[in-house]
């Protein structure tokens, strides 16, 4: 069964998601530089978000690209982590017009960390499919960073009760963790290559 | 005639209704937990819609997968069965923001109906265009799924008279019998290479 | 120069016109069948557009399947017939809001007009620079349907202001007569294959 | 690491992007020609926007077409491009609906100017990643368009506060300057192949 659609889908759906975020950033009516200052929170939570759906893109991108194949499973696995990300806009517009409240911050990081886990569920299944000798099993065998980013949402939705800007500088830390996102697929390659 | 603009141009606006459904979820104002109550039966509806939409792609994805040619009939047939999916975003919002009456989980399932109507008509399209010893023919010749499903959508939208939650269980097993959609189009792949 | 990701670009850009038409197809409050009355006309402009969209992208899918090579002039006269393109929810939702008032059909001939135009010209450029012994040209040469296209567009506009419904009919009638879209393209490719 | 993802997913952001814009044309109440006139500077506002992304997606499909490897720094500088495309959509509105005065101009100004380097970037990654002697590098080595485009960019957001129509103007110029932007890249495939 061919990958390549499976790219395509996934591709079009996160560049949706990626764009339809932006149409929360409403017009302002009016035409002075003071106008858009109630969208300075809107702006800051689409850049969070934009940057985290990059990663994610890169990250999907790259572990396809060692996809020798997909079967059923990895199908559902990926709606499961498209069905997460389509749900970014939403806390995304929500917790930048509450101007970064306990819940919606909380809830911004729930959603994160259920398509963290649902990523960590694909990789797992790409993994089992390729077997242990594979390049996936080799580049995404152990995944330290993301149970690490796992962990560091949860730790971000409960201290959001304390100061949601503490769970906004963690939402940060994750994607700063994922932002050079390729070196273990690249070591792979380079190594198969080399 | 290549197939594989058909594929992606189904990819594309398969993925755009999946990912505007989410516009229904309207960003709440209040920024407690209890704001998002209301949103709960439109994101009960869109987690039902997400679902089936998913198990159309995934459908679409190993129907497609086992063509090797389309013609004008296709194209059209498949353009019918965008149509009807087009409208899932509608029917799913005016069932989420009315919490599940009768006649919006009719409108529901007429649409649903519909699109497996589009679905079974672009399926014998296929078949009969590549000929009754092809492998289309052997994995979808009888196609009992899908007769069932259209027939369980009407019963969907005959009870929903009597009680709109018969019908939304109704969907809710439509769903799993599609869960695990590609046994068919595996079983006639594997027998091939094997 | 490849023509993939032209195909490809067309392919996202009508996927998105012909989806974004439904969010035209506001969800009504009430939960009866009268709460859907206000809305036929609406459906009624809708359906007549993705019919017409559906042409164009078949159309589309068969000149692009018969071209060879691609230059910048084809790639600005492709964006200029998506321009035109891009208007037609906008037309469509202020025909279907205004039930079929003599401007707003108007203006959607002037749209559908345009886009012809523009299809044509497409058409043009592309059998020039592919030569008059190319399968493209023996395949669009003459273009009569496009002629005839344009001229019916310029006589539903003139007779809006009779009577918008004669225009409705028109509309229909240029749809029906590109439905069956592929016979040219695909004579030229059976010729070349028997 | 293959760049058809890439491609490809840029695509569907452009696409998406162009699109979307025309959700800021409102469909109007009213049926007569005159309900049009408030919308002639968001339509205006539109064209130009339409311009400026073909002109990107244009540049963008002959950029790659030369490149034959793209690396994280490449995913990386082409996602900051398609940020600051992401908030065409948002100054257009802004700078129609308040027609054409001096913030939202100059505002339209900053996105464009910032796209502007983005875009460069991208092209100096690019270059400094296939080295010195490749085809990127002859077609994009000076780039004195690019650099051109992003001086005339400040000096718009400059004159904005003169007069918001020179800011406009020089848009124009920007967007005729780039209108045929094939030259390079053509020269070098022609040199390459001739």
């Amino acid at each position: 069964m061919s990958k390549t659609r499976l790219e395509a889908f996934s591709d079009a759906v996160i560049a949706i998601v990626l764009t339809i975020m932006v149409l929360e950033l409403k017009v302002p009516h009016g035409s002075d530089l003071g106008s858009l200052v109630p969208l300075l929170p809107v702006m800051l939570s689409y850049v969070l978000s934009f940057v985290h759906i990059g990663i994610y893109w890169n990250n999907h991108h790259h572990m396809l690209h060692l996809a020798k194949k997909v079967n059923g499973a990895v199908l559902w696995a990926n709606m499961h982590l498209l069905f997460w990300l389509s749900l970014v806009p939403f806390v995304t517009g929500w917790m930048g017009e509450n101007h970064f409240e306990t819940i919606p911050v909380a809830g911004y990081g729930v959603v994160m960390l259920m398509a963290g886990v649902a990523y960590y569920i694909l990789a797992r299944i790409l993994v089992s499919h390729h077997g242990k000798d594979s390049d996936l099993a080799r580049a995404f065998g152990k995944d330290f960073k993301g149970i690490i980013s796992v962990m560091l949402y949860t730790v971000a939705i409960l201290v959001s009760v304390l100061n949601p800007w503490i769970s906004i500088t963690l939402y940060v830390v994750v994607a700063i963790t994922w932002f050079i996102p390729d070196r273990r697929a690249e070591r792979v390659l380079n190594e198969r290559n080399g």
